[in-house]
């Protein structure tokens, strides 16, 4: 089980990071991106159109190994799953899903990161909607349900991170950089009067991301999340009325 | 994956957990109890202090097994647990193990079910308080996140319904049994006056459990649960907040 350092988890958690995202990197042979400074910093695969097909072509292999992967991932979990399963559904050979990703566990890793991936764009797409910082929050945490409903590469990353302790690799942490994320927004809304006397960012910040998490794990046990965007709507109402300034 | 029928989830839950019970005592051997009505329905396993000293001796070696095997299922989960180490924990063989569960998959039925069987001890001591129901809803889901805490065998029960794809074995359906419970709890605070005017009862339930549960669950990963009581804490004093009458 991870465990931060607890007198300094934000330094504990950016250096676990750094230290898991160079060993998949040393792992998959991906290339270094420049990384967005703050929390969900994200390690891109190579997606850029360039004047080389070869690597264009491989980007797009990558990416539909990456798509399968998750598919079966989030249908069957980490340890049923081969990467002979992987290839058959892509039509490629076993050699040439390894070529692109050199174990089941570096598969697994990649998807992990591209679940997280997926929120610097959602936040991006929020953001430009040019709400308050409370009401940025509330769209977020709505359009990660969905996510959670429609995306099978975000269903396969909290599948794959329920089950680490039965990966043996080292997963990003979880919930600390939605908790970072949120934590500054409420921060804000707290400057801007937004927040409801004695409510307190971090806590309120906290409390957020462990409803949200249990909502969608429930929501999965029970319906296979076909109801996790109503759960979660429900939940948010209670939460933020407690949050939010009368 | 369960999938409770949507029409009439209760009628669903209630048959299969009758048929899950069913086939743990075809499993286990194990004495059929007389059943509480309502929620947490517990088939408790034989502890009566009777005229049979060898049926006495008999329940205290289950007890015995039980607990070692909630300990080594919350240490490694499920899969890396065999029946061998439980054996060498208690002192006994592995046949002697078999003799009270006959396969590893009924010695995590039985735990799981000793999970549940805690709730209505824990409910019949906070009822015995005799507070309001919304103050009996707080206090039993205070006193819960101290049995996560502290209590190897509910540490085990969760650990195991989270690896339930893992376990070729009918487990108890999570989270509806705390739904009805809270749910009846907080009908009962509606008609006394204790509910904020438009919360409703069921969905309030909901909300509740899908936080602890997530506050428990993160707790876990990040800190092996050392601070969930204070976690829970902050996170139902704004759901409490937010269901309470002015």
């Amino acid at each position: 089980m991870p465990e931060p350092d607890s007198g300094s988890r934000s330094g504990a958690r950016a250096k676990s990071g750094a230290e898991g995202r160079a060993a998949t990197e040393a792992a998959t042979g991906a290339e270094i991106g420049a990384e967005p400074p703050g929390p969900f910093r994200v390690r891109p695969i190579a997606t850029r159109r360039g004047p080389d097909p070869k690597q264009d072509r491989s980007a797009r292999t990558r990416l539909l190994v990456l798509t399968a992967a998750a598919e079966l991932f989030t249908a069957r979990g980490f340890r049923h799953t081969s990467v002979q399963e992987v290839a058959d559904r892509v039509g490629m050979t076993k050699g040439a899903v390894y070529f692109h990703y050199p174990t089941k566990e570096a598969l697994a890793v990649a998807v992990v990161e591209q679940h997280y991936a997926r929120w610097p764009l959602l936040l991006a797409g929020v953001a430009a909607e040019g709400h308050g910082p409370l009401e940025t929050a509330e769209r977020l945490l709505a359009g990660a349900a969905l996510a959670f409903r429609e995306d099978v590469v975000v269903q396969a990353g909290a599948r794959l991170q329920v089950e680490r302790p039965q990966i043996e690799a080292e997963l990003p942490i979880p919930y600390l950089d939605w908790t970072e994320l949120l934590t500054g927004l409420l921060t804000r809304a707290e400057a801007l009067g937004e927040l409801r006397a004695g409510v307190r960012p971090r806590v309120a910040a906290r409390s957020l991301v462990a409803a949200f998490f249990g909502a969608q794990h429930i929501s999965d046990v029970l319906r296979e999340r076909a109801d996790i965007v109503e759960r979660w709507a429900e939940t948010a109402e209670l939460l933020f009325r407690a949050i939010r300034a009368d």
